[in-house]
């Protein structure tokens, strides 16, 4: 049984992370309104998997995109944009007839609404490129996004299938939201069976409320355990996290800087600390501070891929020291 | 035959004009650059035959449109608009799934480039509903956005079909680009039999050289005429409009102005002013005099929908007098 005190070693890989899933324009209204009356409309670089890759990048980290976009000049864009920070794109896919997607978000002090433009990304399709790529990948990540409509989902299915039966390390996040998904709350089922599938997954208080309802965030925790889920990263927003493997009491880490410019991203951030942590062999624990130290530093500044400067500045930035083992610098 | 000099008698109907096809989102950069490097988009009411309905409301007439929109925060924006300027919305259809269509157009000087996302409007079905609306009106119009895809072009076809055989005044706008096209330049043969169906078209030059290539304006007649039109009124931009009936040399109107702020929507404001004043029982030639005036009026603003008041202002700023009879104040 996997706990949060355990640290993992990999192989030798040509990539850390392959992730799969979505890369796309938010396009976010510049009115605090609802977007029905919005007029004015900025582009920012999007996507959680495409997120968490790029911040990887820049934490030093090795990684690849499986996603699928139009052959449009808004791809040309993000495609520009992942070129330079060093994603590989081996598995990147051009659709000829569907459009790079979109989502419209408007900017809220609450929860934002928002309205998705799907094209290019549902077409994603498994393929032989796509296997390789896993296999020659230390950590396997995807979220819920891409899962909601085939036939993206079936080639999303049958990429962490084969990733589990390599015994990579599966990270996945339930970001799920019912109104991407043809079926409704149905789509729950598929989620849950990812859930049990994974080494590790980060829902945030309003992840759980979507697959769950209004429950304590304690309560959650018992939930996601009792799906399947190994060690759940609960993320509380400005009240940290809490860390769970379902073996003792959940372990709670506060939040580095109460400072916060934007937080959009926040939890992509997040991610690439966390997995950075466990690329390095640091116990989950430990990983996670990791975590909770790059989105501290990302959400000083605006746009999901602002502010994560180079690995050893965060740890310099914050003096942090491992307690429990493990160095932050160097690979183990 | 008919010639420009022709006026043109209609019953009572409940409406003078019944337009199928797009509405849409206008989202226009605020950055002269390519698409692929704009950051900043600005949302617009858009789509020709919403635009020209909406003119033709503020002219003082009786319009209903037929369209498809999503059930979505813009297809809300959208379906406001029309209701405040009075057009009859009974042929408004919503989709469950697809999106409010969206086009994406760079600020430019030269032609600008553009980028659509199709959705609802490709779905627009035929209905017993849409058949009553054009029984009920005196012109018909549509344009070849809506013709480039299907189910929506099929349905516009039997459109088409019907108001011919019912001998309704027919308008179209023969804007053809293959890049909307799934066959690309062989859907050139739809919209050139369309062309042949139809009463008046109002082709731009740059519409002329997507069907027919680089030619000079008079052989861009010629061609419009051996494909079947009847009436041609060719825009040449700020040197206005060329008007052909295939019998003598073409006529020739200058622009009104040429004062110029911005001319998105002119050609669906010169329509507007064109079909008043054949609803008016104006020869062709006078009518085209009328949409020479709307158009000058509205390009002194900013907007698709700026800048159209009612008509006797119009009329009066430009101390507007038939040439060759009619009243263009009153109804005939």
């Amino acid at each position: 049984m996997l706990t949060i005190h355990d640290s993992f070693t990999f192989e030798e890989n040509d990539f850390d992370i392959t992730a799969y899933g979505e890369v796309l324009l938010d396009m976010i209204s510049r009115e605090e309104a609802p977007l029905k009356k919005c007029s004015n409309f900025s582009r920012y670089f999007g996507g959680s998997p495409a997120n968490v890759l790029v911040n990887m990048q820049r934490l030093e980290n090795k990684t690849a995109l499986i996603s699928r976009i139009g052959k449009d000049e808004f791809g040309e864009y993000l495609r520009e944009i992942l070129e330079n920070e060093g994603v590989n794109l081996d598995c990147l896919q051009y659709d000829q007839e569907e459009r790079t997607p979109i989502i419209f978000v408007n900017k809220s002090k609450k929860t934002p609404s928002w309205l998705a433009y799907r094209g290019a990304d549902i077409k994603l399709q498994i393929s032989k490129q796509i296997y390789d790529k896993i296999d020659n990948s230390s950590i396997f990540f995807t979220s819920s996004f891409i899962l909601s409509q085939n036939p993206a989902r079936a080639a999303a299915i049958k990429a962490v299938e084969y990733a589990v039966k390599k015994d990579k390390f599966f990270a996945f996040d339930p970001n799920f939201r019912a109104q991407l998904w043809p079926e409704g709350n149905k789509g729950t089922q598929i989620i849950k069976e990812l859930i049990a599938q994974a080494d590790i997954i980060k829902p945030s208080l309003d992840d759980a409320y979507h697959l769950y309802g209004q429950e304590h965030p304690e309560n959650y925790l018992k939930k996601y355990h009792s799906d399947g889920a190994k060690i759940i990263i609960l993320s509380l927003g400005k009240d940290g996290v809490l860390l769970s493997d379902g073996s003792t009491d959940p372990l709670h880490i506060p939040v580095f800087s109460e400072k916060v410019i934007d937080v959009t991203g926040a939890g992509d951030s997040f991610w690439s600390g966390l997995l950075t942590g466990i690329l390095k062999g640091l116990p989950v624990k430990e990983a996670a501070r990791l975590g909770n130290a790059v989105a501290a530093f990302k959400i000083q500044g605006v746009g999901a891929l602002s502010s994560v400067p180079p690995l050893r500045e965060i740890i310099s930035y914050y003096d942090l020291q491992p307690i429990e083992g493990g160095n932050f610098n160097e690979r183990n």
